[in-house]
C-alpha cells in the first residue's frame, strides 16, 4: 500500500489524513474505534471553533486528573461518571431483557481486598451505622434458582465514606464489603448498615469541573452489588433508597427506577431466624442473572440495529466487536 | 429554574439528560463548549458500541498519559500533536490570509529558559551540528519591516534531542535555543546548526499506540519560531528542510509547502560580513505577521462561514467565542 502523503494540512483536510496514516494499522476494530475517536475530537474543535487557550486548559484539565490518580483513587473514572459516559457503556455492554436486574455504574470504590464470607455475615463494623439485614435471592430470567454465585457487595461507612478513602487504609481490615455466594435456593443474606448519601470525591479537577457547571457532587445512598457465574453475563449494579433527597439528581447518572427500594422492617420471626435486633431495617431484593449466551446476542442484535438507524451500512460483528464489514 | 429529574437513564436519553444538568453552568461558552463534548464523546461509544474492556483500556491509557506528564515531558500535548488536534486548533485560532507565514504545531518542547540574545548569537554550543546561518526578515502583510519583534527560536542538538530531553538538564544552560529581537529593519539573524530528523519521544504511551497504529515516530527536520509583537497575531511556525525522509510523513502534522526551505550555501561576502565560514549552510526567510484586528476579524468570519455550513444557525460571537445566539 502507498503511504498517505501528509502536508499541508488544514482545517479541513485533516481528519481524512490522520485517517490514512491511522488506517495502516493490522487491527480492524482499531482502525474503526481510532476513525470515529479522531472524527469526534476533530468535529469536537471544528464545532466549537475552539482556542487554543481552550485547548491548553483541557490539556492541563486532563494532566490533573491523571496526576490525581492513586492506586486507591481513580479521577479518569470519575470524569468518565460524571459526563455519563460509564453508564453509557455499561448500558452498550450490558443489555437487558426485560425482567432481568438492570445494571449501573460500578464507580471508582471497588477494590479486590473483601474477603470470602459465610452468608449471613455482617459487612460493616461501624458502630454508628444503622443495622439493615439484607435478604436477597439470584435467579436467571427463568425464575431458577443459581447457586454459588459469586456476590461482591460495597457501602461506604454511616459517615458515607468507602474504607480506601481513609488516609490509613492499607487494605488489610476491609470495611463495608464482603464476597458472599448464594446457596443451593439461589439464596444469600447478610448484615449491613442503611447507606447513606455521599460526595463523590470533590478535591481533584472533576470537583472543579462540577462546581464550574453548577452541579452538586452527591451520590443518593445506595448499595454495590457485582455478580459472577460462569455462564451467566457478568452484573454490576446497585440498590437505591427511596425517598433520597439525591434520588433524582445524583452526580454520576447511576439510578434506575427498578433499582429504587423502600426499606421494610424485621419482623419478630425474622429477627429470631437472622439473629438481629426486632424492628431493625430490612432491605429484601430479588436478582436476576441473564446467560452469557442471551446477552452476546441481545448485544449484537442492538449493535446492528443501531447502526441501521445511524445510516451506518456494511458493519459486522467480529469477536463481538463492531467492525466495517469489508467483504 | 426547575431542576432536571436524572434517572432511568438509557443509551438513547442519556445524552440530553447530561445537557440538561450541565445546562445549570452560568458560563455560555462553557455550557456550549460541553455540549458538543459531551455529544462527541457519547456518540463515538454509541457509534463504536464500546465495549467496557475497551473503556477500561480509555481510562488506563488516559492514566498511563497523565503520569507521564512532567515539568519537562507534557504527553497530552504529545497526544494532541499525534491525533492532529494541535495543528486543527492552531489553523482555527490562526488563521492566515494569504502572503503571511504559515502556523504549525508549538510541540512539547517550548521552554522559557532561553535567554534573551543579541541579533548575531550563536544557538547551539554542539560541535557536532553543521552550522548554519540564518538570516531573517519580519514584516507585515503590507511589507513594511516590523521592528523589536521578540522572537523565540528552538532547533534540536545534532543527536536530535531538545535540552529539556537530558536528565541532567536543569534549566540553567539553556542550548538550542535563544530570545531574539528584530531590528529597525525587521532583520534579525543568528548562528544554528543544521536540523536534522528525530523521533517524538516515544517511550511511553503514546509511542504505543503509534506502534500499535502502524506508525513511525519521527519529525522531520526542522526549526521553531515564535514571533510575539503588541497588535500583532502570536504566530507560532517552524521551517522544515526539503527533501528530509520524513517530509511528508510527520508524526504530529505540521509541514507545510510553504514552510519548507531549501538551504543556500554562505558566499564569500556572507562569510565575511557575518563571521562565518565561507560554504558554510545557509537559511533565508522572510517572516509575514498577521496583524490582531485582522486575525480577530478573519477568525470570526471563518467562525461564522462555518456554523453556516454545518447547518449551526444562531449562533454569534461573544468575546471572540462562538456561543449559541439566544437573543
Amino acid at each position: 500500500m502507498p503511504k498517505p502523503v501528509i502536508k499541508d494540512l488544514t482545517i479541513d483536510n485533516i481528519t481524512e489524513n490522520v485517517h490514512s496514516i491511522n488506517s495502516q494499522a493490522d487491527d480492524a476494530r482499531l482502525k474503526y474505534v481510532m476513525e470515529r475517536l479522531v472524527t469526534h475530537m476533530h468535529d469536537f474543535a471544528r464545532e466549537t471553533r475552539l482556542s487554543t487557550d481552550e485547548w491548553m486548559a483541557g490539556i492541563e484539565f486532563l494532566t490533573a486528573v491523571g496526576k490525581k490518580c492513586t492506586d486507591v483513587r481513580q479521577e479518569f473514572i470519575l470524569l468518565s461518571d460524571t459526563l455519563g459516559l460509564s453508564l453509557l457503556v455499561d448500558s452498550i455492554d450490558h443489555p437487558k431483557p426485560p425482567a432481568s436486574t438492570e445494571g449501573t455504574v460500578l464507580g471508582p470504590y471497588h477494590t479486590h481486598d473483601a474477603q470470602d464470607q459465610t452468608i449471613g455475615t455482617g459487612i460493616s463494623a461501624d458502630p454508628d451505622g444503622t443495622p439493615l439485614l439484607c435478604l436477597c435471592t439470584v435467579k436467571s430470567t427463568s425464575g431458577q434458582p443459581i447457586s454459588d454465585v459469586k456476590i461482591d457487595i460495597w457501602e461506604t461507612d454511616s459517615k458515607g465514606s468507602y474504607d480506601v478513602q481513609y488516609e490509613d487504609y492499607n487494605g488489610d481490615k476491609p470495611d463495608g464489603r464482603a464476597v458472599i455466594r448464594s446457596d443451593a435456593d439461589g439464596v444469600f443474606w447478610f448484615k449491613a448498615i442503611v447507606p447513606v448519601p455521599y460526595q463523590i470525591p470533590d478535591d481533584g479537577p472533576v470537583g472543579e469541573m462540577l462546581e464550574k457547571l453548577g452541579r452538586h457532587p452527591w451520590r443518593p445512598s445506595h448499595m454495590h452489588f457485582m455478580f459472577e457465574k460462569e455462564g451467566f453475563d457478568h452484573l454490576i449494579t446497585a440498590l437505591y433508597l427511596r425517598g433520597d433527597p439525591y434520588e433524582s439528581s445524583d452526580a454520576v447518572f447511576g439510578v434506575k427506577e427498578s433499582l429504587v427500594v423502600d426499606l421494610g422492617t424485621v419482623t419478630p420471626e425474622q429477627a429470631k431466624q437472622y439473629g438481629v435486633k426486632e424492628g431493625a431495617k430490612l432491605l429484601e431484593y430479588d436478582f436476576v442473572l441473564v446467560t452469557d449466551d442471551e446477552t452476546r446476542k441481545l448485544r449484537d442484535e442492538r449493535a446492528l440495529e443501531a447502526m441501521k438507524r445511524l445510516g451506518r451500512e456494511h458493519m459486522a460483528i467480529k469477536g463481538g466487536l463492531l467492525v466495517p464489514d469489508v467483504d
